[in-house]
């Protein structure tokens, strides 16, 4: 909780006559930040009420929890005076034990492969402001539902379509964690049993076919087999970004091609299962590649989706995503708030 | 809402000093029914406290809706005095509107393939008792919750494998109906897209390889194909009932133990997939097929299911259903008395 200042709770005493001048009122501070943590770089902004009044950026520092601790304290102060921020946010990636601010594991966090607790560190260096932990892609899921494409809707999954694919599922509207603080996992739902290799081992998930990650060891593959297609000149010696997949599609690989049409299938099947088992009225998709593709994507995933719809006629969407980079530091505010 | 009686209602004024008597108290009725609508039987309970004190059973008529009505208030007065019931829950096959009692459609009840106002047709048939109306699959799912094998989590899915598979999902303590009222479909989540024909026309459906319909076409498909089985000799001119299925694998045949094997795998591949969704604790697995292939068939769907989850780690247990036949009528019962 942030420190409550007496003046601003005391219950008003009744109204003299004519008071010469009133004291100035101590404020109690009602600007929060959101901070979203990444892999590679760490998001924050600061929002008084549903505005935006400040963002700041920085990379994500290798050298364990404390140096990510203070990074993510130096940005925040960026975002101006400490004393005015009420309580702090955070999305990080991974598995969080849900309510205590702990980062169980974090495998795209150097020094996070234990159990940190991350909240409890960060309010400490803040001086003792409140600091409340979700995943990244949870607080991003929530920002969508809140503030972006989301509005309207209490029922929606909200896909992240990167490196792996993302998910954060808000029922009843509110984002679902469950018992063991894992819900939202579309990315590791199977749409073909045996199939495909997923990057977490198991086989046939919807990252397998969907994410980048996913993909570019797809293309690779078949490229080494003997497939023509640009996707492997144009990434060069680097990985395969999602805009050398827009490129190559843009161009008429027909490789490219292939591996799109086969990410927009498998999201199909995927999301029909998912709304065959929870019933949703809106799916919102995002993400790097969501969003490099854009338009023609999302149609293609939409008409793969209602193509597998168990009762077509059940009022269904989907869009795509409003708030960019920005839902995760976003999301991570709405939590700040909710908390 | 059952009529209140002002003297159970009003508070009670101050004790007098040594009433000579106390006038009888005319009692609010406190039995709720519940009526498990079936396509093939009626089966209804009387329940009082946690007891079940009377049960009766028909078959479900042919006619229509009018027929089935007065079918089901029939049964209600096998049960005993229509006036001691203070509310009656139904649970019936297909969509129903939420909290309307309007049965959308139920294919497997003649002249119902249009909506049916049957919660108010029962109520005045009845009197003008409450009548509370769900999904049958839901309320089995709430009774095996509230009173079986679901006592103690209140995040599983309770999965009945029968001629099709159908499956009612409790989030939070909660039965999750959904937007459009249809939530739960497990038998419709694709295990592997593009896969078997579902009885519903779609491919790939858990119920194309798990359920006791499509494992009979496939069983007369390869036997046609010149697969060497018991099975179409034991089902005779019938259709292959689960009995069938439990005799051939105990004779050893081998495209019983092939399909019984598919099922297992399916199984835990929907399965893995609903938990990494939604994150569950717990399955519940119930149902003819399921019951009649016991325990061997839930250690099979245990390991499928464990050798596919994305978070093996995470408490997760199948159990078997512990309500049997009376599940739906039991539920429904708890339907009355929530509502």
């Amino acid at each position: 909780m942030p420190p409550r200042k007496a003046t601003a709770t005391k219950k008003r005493a009744p109204a003299k006559k004519a008071p010469a001048r009133r004291r100035p009122v101590r404020r109690r501070p009602t600007t929060v930040v959101g901070v979203d943590l990444g892999g590679t770089k760490v998001q924050a902004v600061a929002v008084h009420g549903d505005e935006v009044t400040a963002s700041a950026r920085r990379s994500t520092p290798a050298g364990g929890p404390e140096a990510v601790v203070a990074a993510v304290a130096e940005v925040i102060g960026e975002l101006g005076d400490p004393k005015a921020v009420a309580a702090v946010g955070v999305g990080a990636p991974g598995a969080i034990e849900a309510g205590t601010g702990v980062v169980q594991r974090a495998p795209n966090l150097e020094g996070f492969d234990h159990a940190v607790p991350f909240g409890a560190l960060l309010s400490e260096a803040l001086g003792g402001v409140s600091v409340a932990v979700d995943n990244d892609v949870n607080v991003a899921a929530l920002a969508e539902h809140c503030l972006g494409a989301g509005v309207g809707s209490d029922d929606l999954l909200a896909v992240f379509v990167g490196t792996g694919v993302g998910g954060g599922l808000v029922l009843g509207g509110e984002v679902r964690r469950g018992p063991a603080g894992v819900a939202g996992e579309i990315g590791h739902v199977i749409v073909k049993d045996g199939g495909r290799r997923c990057g977490c081992g198991g086989r046939g998930h919807l990252e397998a076919y969907a994410g980048r990650a996913g993909m570019e060891r797809t293309a690779r593959k078949r490229a080494k087999d003997g497939a023509k297609t640009k996707l492997v000149k144009l990434a060069g010696a680097g990985r395969m970004k999602s805009s050398v997949f827009a490129e190559a599609l843009h161009d008429g690989d027909e490789l490219a091609q292939e591996l799109v049409d086969e990410a927009a299938q498998a999201l199909g099947a995927a999301l029909a299962s998912a709304v065959a088992l929870v019933d949703l009225d809106r799916v919102v998709l995002g993400g790097g590649l969501g969003d490099r593709l854009g338009q023609h994507f999302i149609d293609a995933v939409q008409k793969a989706t209602h193509e597998r719809l168990f009762v077509p006629d059940a009022p269904f969407t989907i869009v795509p995503a409003a708030l960019g980079d920005l839902a995760g530091a976003r999301g991570a505010a709405l939590l700040a708030r909710e908390r």
